[in-house]
C-alpha cells in the first residue's frame, strides 16, 4: 500500500470535476484543495496555526531552496520537515527541478542529470533524479516530486520530445531511488507541452510505471489560458481514476475552477501569498489592490461576503496604512485573507460538485468576480 | 475623577518598589509594568491576539509616526485608535515631542511650539502643546503625554533650565487643551537631565499642576547606568504616591529591575522589539544572538527556563534558518519571546515586591544573566 492514496467520493454530474480525499502519513484532505507555498519551510508572514484555523490540509515546500538553506542534512536532523517547522498536516516537496531551470542561468542538462549555480553564492552544483530524491526523502514529506525537465512555453516539439523522454526515464530513476515508499509517495509529472501526442507518451510511459500519484507539469509557464483548457482536457482523461491529480503552480481563482473542472484535484502556487505582500487582495468581486489611495477612508471589510477573521476584524483603511507603511502586520492580514479566499473557494468548489452544479457555479463566481467583462484585470 | 487612576497595592520592605494596578478606560492592568511599542498602531510583526497571550495591558503608540501617517484624522473617522487597530485593552501615546527633536534635523524651537521637517517628505511642519494634545485627542488614547523638550545627554546647566521651564509651560498649556479628560488622562513629564535642583524644580512646576501620572523623560538618552540610577533616586521621591509613575524609554532587563527597586510602575522601550528583528533574543542566561552560527544544529528552545509559545515549540535551528533567509516568521517568533521575556520579567518582578525581596531577586537574576561578569553584554 502506498504512503498516499486517493479515494473517490463522487464525480460532478456537469463536468469531469471529482470530489475526493487523499489520505497521507500526516492525515487526510479533501480534493479539491489548494496547497499554500511554504518554500523555505515557512509559508511566508504565517504562523503553522494560522494555515490550520483556514483549514489547510497540505502545504508545499521547495526542495531546492531547503537544500540550500538551511540544508537537508539540518532539517533531517530536527526529526524532518514537519518538526522542523511544527507542521503535523501533510507536506509536499517539489523536485527542485523548477527552480533549477527558472532560478539559474547558467545550466547543463545532461543525461545524468543537472549541472548549475546556485543562485545565492554562485557555487557550482549538481542535481540529478537521485540526489533529489534523497534531498526529499531527508525532508520527510509526505508526497515528493519526480525530478524533471519544465521546458519553457513555447518549445518547439523536437525539444519537447527528448524532454519528455528524459524526463520519463529520469522518473523511473526517482522510483528506484525512494528509500522509503512506505511513509513518502513519490508522484510523477506528465510533461508534453501543447502537444497532445507528447502528453500521450509522457503519460503512457509514468502511468506504466504506477505512481501513487500524477501531476501536470509544464503548464502557467506563459501560455495562454486556452491553450493550458485544452492540454487538460486531452491529458487528465490520459490518468488513472485512483490516484490523484495534481496541476502544478497554478493558483488564479479561475485557473483553479476551470482545472477542478478538469479532473483535477490539488493544486499550489505563490500567487497568493506573493501579491499579498504587494497588498493585493482576492475578494469575491474581484481584485482589489489596498495600498490604493481610494481605500484611505474604507472602513470596510477586504471583502463584504468573506468570513475569514481578517475580513471581521479590519478596515481596508487599516490594512492600507500598514501596507503603505510597510509594516509586517499589514502583509500577515493580505497574506491570511488571500489564502483562506482560495481555501474557502475550494470547498464551496467541494460543495458544487456534491450537488452536480459546477458548471453553475463557476458561471455565477465568473459573472460576480468580472472574468466575464471585457479587459477584465485577472493576477 | 480621571480617566486613569492608580492604585497602590503593596509597597516591596527591601526596596522602593511598589505593586499596583492602573485602572484606565480599557480595563486595568497590574504594575510594574513594560509596555510594547506599537508605533504606527501595530507592535511590529505582532497581532493583537498574540498581545494579550503574551499578558499586555497596555501598549504605547507615536503620536508623531500616527499624525504623519495614516493622519489623526482617519484614525478618529474610525472610532479612534483602539478600533483602528483592533485593541481594546489600554493605549498610551506619547507627545511627538521625542520624535521631533530626534529625527527632524531642521528645527527650531519658539515659545509657541516647534517648527521643523517631516523626516518622511521634507514638509514643513509645526508642532505645539495644543496641537500635539489635538492630535491625541483625535487617536483617543487612554493615556497621553504633555509635550516636552527632551535634551540630548549632556546638556548644558543653562540649557536645561531653560528647557525645563518651558516645559513646564508647555505642560500647562498641555493640561488645558485637554478636550476629554474624562476619557484621556494627561501625564506630565519630569525633564531637568541629571541635575538635581532642575528636577526638583520642574517635579514642583508639574506637581501643582496636579496631573493624574508623571513620567520621568530625559533619560536612556546615552547617559550612563549610574547617573540614570541616581537621577531616579532623587527623582521619584518628589512625585505623589498616589499617581501612576512612568520611565520614558527604557526596557532592558536591569534598567527595568532598577528602576521598579527606585519607584518606577511603567517602562516602554523599543528594545526588544528592534533587537528582535535583527535575530538578538533576551534569554534568562543572558543575550542570545540566533542568527549565530552556532545555532544552525541547536534544536534546544531559545530560552530552556522559558515557557512562551515560542519555547515551548520551535527551536533555535529553525528560528535561526529563518532569521538568516530573512522570512517574516522568524522575525515574529524573536519577537513575541522577547516581549513574551519583558512582561513574564515583569510578573516575576511584582511576585518579588508582593513577598518582599525584590533585592533578592534582582541579585539572583543578575548573576544567572550575567549582568555582574566584568564586561557583560547588555543591549
Amino acid at each position: 500500500m502506498s504512503a498516499v492514496t486517493y479515494e473517490l467520493i463522487k464525480e460532478c454530474g456537469q463536468s469531469g470535476a471529482r470530489l475526493g480525499k487523499i489520505h497521507t502519513p500526516h492525515g487526510s484532505f479533501d480534493t479539491p484543495m489548494f496547497m499554500p507555498v511554504g518554500t523555505l519551510a515557512t509559508v511566508k508572514t504565517m504562523s503553522p496555526e494560522e494555515l490550520k484555523e483556514m483549514g489547510a490540509g497540505i502545504i508545499l515546500s521547495n526542495t531546492y531552496h531547503l537544500w540550500l538553506r538551511p540544508g537537508e542534512d539540518i532539517v533531517e536532523e530536527a526529526g524532518g520537515l514537519h518538526q522542523f517547522m511544527n507542521w503535523d498536516r501533510g507536506i509536499l516537496t517539489d523536485s527542485g527541478g523548477f527552480q533549477v531551470f527558472s532560478l539559474s542561468d547558467l545550466r547543463k542538462i545532461t543525461e545524468e542529470g543537472v549541472h548549475f549555480r546556485n543562485h545565492l553564492s554562485g557555487e557550482k552544483l549538481f542535481l540529478s533524479p537521485e540526489k533529489s530524491i534523497a534531498i526529499q526523502n531527508a525532508l520527510g514529506s509526505d508526497i515528493m516530486m519526480a525530478f524533471d525537465e519544465c521546458p519553457p512555453y513555447p518549445a518547439e516539439f523536437d525539444y519537447m520530445k527528448a524532454s519528455v523522454e528524459r524526463t520519463s526515464r529520469w522518473a523511473e530513476r526517482c522510483l528506484h531511488s525512494n528509500k522509503s515508499p512506505d511513509r513518502q509517495a513519490l508522484f510523477g509529472i506528465i510533461q508534453g507541452g501543447e502537444y497532445e501526442a507528447l502528453r500521450k507518451q509522457s503519460a503512457a510511459d509514468l502511468t506504466s510505471l504506477d505512481f501513487p500519484g500524477y501531476a501536470v507539469g509544464g503548464l502557467s509557464v506563459g501560455e495562454p489560458k486556452d491553450v493550458m483548457n485544452r492540454v487538460l482536457e486531452f491529458t487528465t482523461p490520459l490518468l488513472p481514476q485512483n490516484k490523484p491529480r495534481y496541476l502544478m503552480g497554478v493558483g488564479s481563482p479561475d485557473s483553479l475552477i476551470d482545472g477542478v473542472i478538469r479532473g483535477i484535484d490539488m493544486f499550489d502556487c505563490v500567487l497568493p501569498t506573493r501579491i499579498a505582500r504587494n497588498g493585493t487582495c482576492m475578494t469575491s468581486t474581484g481584485r482589489l489592490v489596498v495600498r490604493n489611495s481610494k481605500y484611505a477612508r474604507d472602513f470596510g471589510p477586504l471583502d463584504e461576503a468573506c468570513d475569514c477573521h481578517v475580513c471581521q476584524t479590519y478596515s481596508r483603511a487599516y490594512i492600507r496604512h500598514l501596507v503603505k507603511a510597510n509594516e509586517t502586520f499589514g502583509f500577515r492580514l493580505t497574506t491570511y485573507h488571500n489564502l483562506y479566499f482560495l481555501i474557502k473557494l475550494m470547498g464551496q468548489v467541494r460543495q458544487a460538485i456534491k450537488e452536480d452544479r459546477l458548471l453553475d457555479f463557476k458561471a455565477a463566481f465568473f459573472e460576480q468576480y468580472g472574468f466575464n467583462k471585457p479587459n477584465a484585470r485577472n493576477f
